[in-house]
Formats: structure tokens, sequence, C-alpha cells
């Protein structure tokens, strides 16, 4: 797996001619016919002389991206992780896989996603070990990159759907500030709340993706534009160490492993604070729950009165609540949201950058549950820029790591401090 | 009325020198102690002396606006047409009264609006005729402009309440793309409906206020940037009158008045189209009110807990309406709101601007009914800018207008096309 190129790499490479598209490919291809056997990270994968054929000169030459299969392409079936879509090709590309094969990239293959994104578990398995999780929903996109087939994945995240595959995987997630990473022709878990993001082998290749993938217009209502990000040398970074309601759920692991990395990052320069949020701020982990049942149910709505046969108790579950709910208790949700979003800019006045645990420790054993989101669900409603990074390994042999939160437009920072922490953690 | 200076032509006046603010701010206090007693369209105003000794240099020097007393104002006691606020005067000016003041402008005072900017009407008469309503929520701040005391007044339209106050008035009332004007400090009715917008006296002058006015950064969610406005010339605009499931309820008067319109403007040179949408734009007017209950049901939360004995049943009524409706059914009215936003655009494809009936027809007699505000709805719902223009009278004397309405963001060529229409109505 450490040997796989990096996507920055690779993009060099290719650029400079030193590595010829096709061979890069078939490596790639190589790759996966060796692991996919027991990763079954794709749920579809182009054929070699496919993407050899679509090779074409843009930023993103001869590089295989693996894409979740909530995001629509013409050329793959698009399941969504559902029966219901089994047979389903989108006319369209969403607006992301346009910009990738605008750029010269190449769709590698759809990966496994839990159904619709949400909980029901997929057939991936961790690619440390393959009793274990690789973590949900993006599970395929995040065992692909981790098991070294390509060096970009998309996954999405509406609760911890990227950093806690990401940390489960041991590789780098991002997902930028909300609203900042074109959304339209991924199948919603719920509006207020997706992110579209990234799944690399390094800071550097997720800047890199970011730069070429985010918005570049105002597409939807609650698209941003966040200019081209630097990552930006910083010597003395501030950092504050968040302490959560729910950190009895932490094994002691990952409690060591937040531990180490503060002690690698103090060692390195940077300023460690605590950091305590008040009750106001964890209520937002409810209004999450509010936002994505309520929306939701509106969502599936069709699915359930059309199919409901093929939908999960997972689902089912979750639609009932949101519709059992009333409009005044999602509307105050939504209001949370806009207040937090907002409120959150003072706690990063003298911090530039918090940081916390990403999951409650090593990916979960067996495949059908695929861990908790509970440490990225405020930061997901927040719409601040997440981003985790890999830091050592659990007694299992399973990774662990942590993650960096941004304040929300601040990615730069963000990605900043992320480069010079993941130099630290790389250098021990 | 016909004497009062218009909004920019009193600038001009200043600016140069040939009219002292102090004998202007005089006229304007003269002719307000003149009207009140019978117009009552002020619940407060300043006196002389402080409107003469807060004159200062701007663009807006020694103009004085009527505010809709739903608006923020730290130095008047802001009731939102409520008795629970008849003592209350806000901490600080909302941004909008605050760019006033920063601009040279003056608060003349704060005018009458229905309670909370919803049904239950305030005690305004009509200029034209005092047993007649001046229309509504924006009842006041329509009344000081048409009876000549101020040349600017700010009103706030959730549904039909600048265009129908306009019209009832005699006087332009324009309504912005939603987004475009600041809301910051304006007491909410619904945060997906309200509009801030301009009761002036000319196209002219309503443009001159928007540019001093309108956001110029954003500073809320729903905050949109739209750059300066420029009257543009225009020749043979292609303007299509609308016709709804509704007109049944136009008076004939008020169908005699778009005719009077559209003849003039093809006179002068306008190709005139008609037009009819699908029934899913009207459902746009199921949906407004759903938003409205909704967002008014925990707007008015703590008021109905605490203060429900000072509450009409207009509000009780409203605010139970959003207590008993799903998320399901208010996520369902966004998600329409959305798609109408970006679907009009084909709608304007091949027309300038759509031409309507901005009301029923002339003022309704009596003060407890503003009348109906059906002609406006679905634009405030989509959030496209209209502005309402006087044409002529009915047998009763009192004035009937028509209101344009132009694509979502797209105001300058709406503002274009109006004083183009302005000029042929004022013409004949």
């Amino acid at each position: 797996m450490k040997s796989a190129l990096g996507l920055t790499e690779a993009c060099e490479l290719i650029q400079a001619k030193e590595l010829s598209p096709n061979d890069y490919l078939g490596q790639c291809v190589a790759r996966a016919d060796e692991v996919e056997a027991t990763l079954k990270a794709f749920t579809v994968r182009a054929k070699l002389a496919d993407l050899q054929n679509q090779s074409k000169p843009g930023p993103l030459m001869g590089i295989p991206v693996a894409v979740k299969d909530i995001i629509a392409t013409k050329d793959f079936v698009t399941t969504n992780g559902s029966p219901i879509y089994k047979d389903f090709t989108p006319k369209e590309d969403a607006t992301i896989a346009k910009k990738i094969r605008s750029l010269g990239g190449l769709i590698f293959g759809k990966t496994v996603t839990t159904e619709f994104a949400w909980r029901h578990a997929g057939v991936t398995t961790n690619p440390w070990n393959s009793a274990h999780t690789p973590g949900g929903s993006s599970s395929g996109s995040a065992a692909a990159v981790a098991s070294g087939i390509v060096p970009l994945a998309l996954g999405s995240q509406t609760a911890g759907s990227i950093i806690r595959p990401a940390s489960f995987c041991g590789i780098v997630g991002y997902k930028a500030s909300f609203g900042a990473v074109p959304r339209a022709g991924a199948f919603p878990v719920s509006g207020s709340l997706d992110h579209i993001g990234f799944f690399t082998r390094s800071v550097k290749d997720a800047v890199f993706a970011f730069n070429l993938l985010r918005n570049t217009e105002i597409d939807e209502e609650d698209a941003i534009l966040i200019p081209e990000l630097h990552i930006k040398p910083i010597s003395m970074p501030r950092i504050a160490i968040l302490r959560t309601p729910f950190d009895d759920l932490l094994s002691s692991e990952q409690i060591k492993t937040v531990e180490i990395a503060a002690t690698r990052l103090s060692d390195a320069g940077a300023s460690i604070h605590e950091l305590t949020l008040p009750q106001r701020y964890w209520d937002g982990i409810e209004a999450l729950a509010v936002l994505m049942s309520c929306e939701a149910a509106v969502i599936h709505e069709q699915h359930l009165l059309q199919s409901r046969d093929l939908l999960s108790n997972d689902i089912i579950e979750l639609a009932d609540r949101g519709n059992a709910c009333p409009s005044s208790v999602y509307i105050k949700a939504k209001n949370l949201q806009r207040e937090l979003r907002t409120s959150i800019g003072k706690y990063f006045e003298n911090v530039d950058v918090i940081m916390a645990a990403p999951a409650t420790g090593e990916a979960p054993k067996g495949l059908d549950f695929t861990g908790n989101p509970i440490f990225c669900s405020l930061w997901t409603f927040i719409g601040t820029p997440a981003i985790a990074l890999p830091v050592n390994q659990s007694s299992n042999g399973l990774p662990l790591g942590i993650q960096l939160i941004g304040n929300y437009k601040e990615d730069e920072k963000l990605v900043s401090v992320a480069a010079f922490a993941e130099d630290c953690f790389r250098a021990s």
C-alpha cells in the first residue's frame, strides 16, 4: 500500500511524461484486481481498455478517480446503495463527475456506499483487516484510496461519512466548508447537511483535488465560492483540543492518539489549548438528526410509497421520524444551524484549528455497523471544514488518527495547519 | 400632493445648495402637521429641531425617510405594530436604518404597520380618501410618501405589502430581488419571504434609494449582492401580460387599467404578449402560506406563551396553522421555492418583464381589511423583483396601477422597463 503514488505525484509524473497514463492505469487496475475479491470497494469498475481510450490532456490527465455510488455517472449504473436503483444509469454526470472528466480525469469505478449514504452497510471491508468495517457511508471510496488502487476518491458526509472512514482506513479525508464543493447530481441524504469531499493520501493531494473540483459558480442556493487554497508555511499554529460531553465513548487508544498528536504538535512549535463548548453547541447534534430525518422523509417519500419492500428498516425508521416531526422543530434546527455557523467564529479568534477525535476509536469489528459518527456531527451541522489525518495504529494494527476543524470558510488556514500536523505525525 | 419634491430632486437641490436642509425639513414637517390628524401614517415622529440638528453631509443629506415600524431604530420606540412592543426601544438600528443615517439621511418617524406586518390593520387612512385603506402591511409608509410628507419610505413585503399599498396610494413601490436589501434588525414575518423595499414618487427615485441602501456585503445566508442599477434606455421592451387562475377577483376597472397600460406601452413601441403559467407555479401561492405560517409559528412562540392576550386572532391563527404543519409540508414548500426561482427564468428568455395587476382593484373601503395580496404572492414567493406603477384613477377617484415583474436578480432590466413604462403612463 505504501508504494502507491499520491495524486499530486502521479499528476506531476504524467504531466512531465515520466509516467505513461496507460502504464499508470494498468498498475491501478492490477492493484484492484489483486485486492478486490476481499476488499469489495467497487460496485462497478471501468475496463482498462475503456480508461486508456478516454485519456486526454488536462491537469488530471490519466488520473483514475473512484466515485461514491450516490454520485451520478452517465456511463455507470448509479445504485445509490439501494436495490431500487440497481439498474439505474443517469442521463447526465453529476457536476463533479463532469469536472473530473473535463480536466482529463477518469472515472475508475463506482464505490460501495451504505444504502442512500445512510446506515445500512455495504460489503466493503477494511483494507487493514477485512474483519473490520472500513467505516461509512463512503466505505468503498475510503478503502479504494487506502488500498492504493486510486489516488483520489470522492465521498460525502452528512454526519461523519468522510472523516470517520478516512480515519478507520488510515488516509486523509477532507470535507471543505459547507457549500464549497458541487453537489448537483449527488443523491441527497439531507440538503442542509450534505458535503461532497475527498479521500487522498496526503493533505497536499486533498488541496490539489479541492482546487480543481471546488465550486466555481453558484449553481444552487447553498453553494459558496472558496478561492483556490494554498498551503501556507505555519510555524506556531494555535490548536484547541476539544472536550465533548460524550468523551466517555472514546477508546483509551483513541484518547492516547489525541494526546500523542498534541505532544508531537507541541514539540514542533504549536501551542495547545483545551476547548469546551456551551451546551447550545451540543444541541446541534440533535438538530442534525432533525434536519436529516425531516429532509430524508421528503427525499424518500416516493421510495416509501412505491418500493417500501426494497428499503432497509434504517431508511424507513429515518423517514418515519422525519414524517412525525412538526415544522416548528425543523425550523428551529435550521435556525440553530445558522446561529452556530456564525457564532462558532468566536472560538477561532484565538486558535487556528480545533483538534478532536474523528471517531470513537479504531474501526469496529464486523461489517454491519460502520461506526458512530457523533464526533463529526457537530462540525457537519455547522458546516465548518474538517480534515482527518492518520497518526498511529491500535494494538490490533488498525489506523487511528485525529481530525482538525477550521472556521467556516477558513479552509486555507485549516489545510495549512493540517499540512504542518501531517509533517509532525509522519516525522515521528 | 403633486408639488412635493421627489427623492432625487430633493437630493440634487440640497447637494447644489439650492435648497437648505432645514427649510426642506420644515416643509416636510409642515405637510405632516397638515395631514396627520386624518392620515395617521406615523406612530411617532422626530421633532423638527432634532432633525435639523442631525443634518450632516452625505448623498442623503437632509433627506427625511419614513421607516416602517418593524424596522429597529435606536431613538424611536419600535412597536412592530403590536401592544407587546408598545414601549420597546431597540438598542441598535437595523442595518438599513444605520445605512440611512451614515449617508446623511434622517429618520423622520416610524410608520404604522399592521400587527407584526401581518393582517391586523393599523389606523392609517388612504391619502386619496380617508374612508379607504391605504393597503398593508406597509400602510403608513405608502401613505407618507403619497401625501407628500417624505420622498422616501421603507416598507416590507412578505406577500404583497409593498406593491399593493403603493398601488392603492398611487405611488411607486419597489421590491428588489429577494436578499438584495438588508433585513437585519427588521422584525421578521417569515425569513424565507421577507423583502425590505421602497416607496417613492418615481422609478428613478426607487433606483436611487436601492443603489444607496442595497446589500453591499453578505451578512446573512439569504443575502445576495446586486450591483448598482442603471436605468438603461429601452426602445422596444418585450412585455408579457400575465393571466392568473384568479383573474375573476379583478374589478372591471383594474382589468381596464391593465389594458390601458398595455395599449400605451404598445403605442410607445413595446411588444405585448400574453402569458399563462403552469399550475406548478400557482402552487407557489399555497406554498407561500405554508412558509409564512410555519416560520411565524416559531417567531411568535414566545409571544403566544407569554402574551397571548395581547395578540390579535390573526396572529394566533397564523401561528396555530404553522404549529399544525408537518415538517415535510414545509420542506416541500422550500423545495418548490428553490425550483421556481430557477425555472421562472425560462419565461424571461423572450420577454423583458411580466406585467400584472398589483391588486384586485382600487383600495377597498374601510380600514379593517388592507386588501388581498394574491396578485403579488407568487412573485414574493419566488423572490423576483417587482415594481408598482400608478396608471390612472378609478371612478371613485382612487389610484389604479400595474406591477412589473423582472427575472430573479435582473433588477436592472426591470427598472429600465419600468422607467420606460412610467414615461408612457405619465405622458398620456
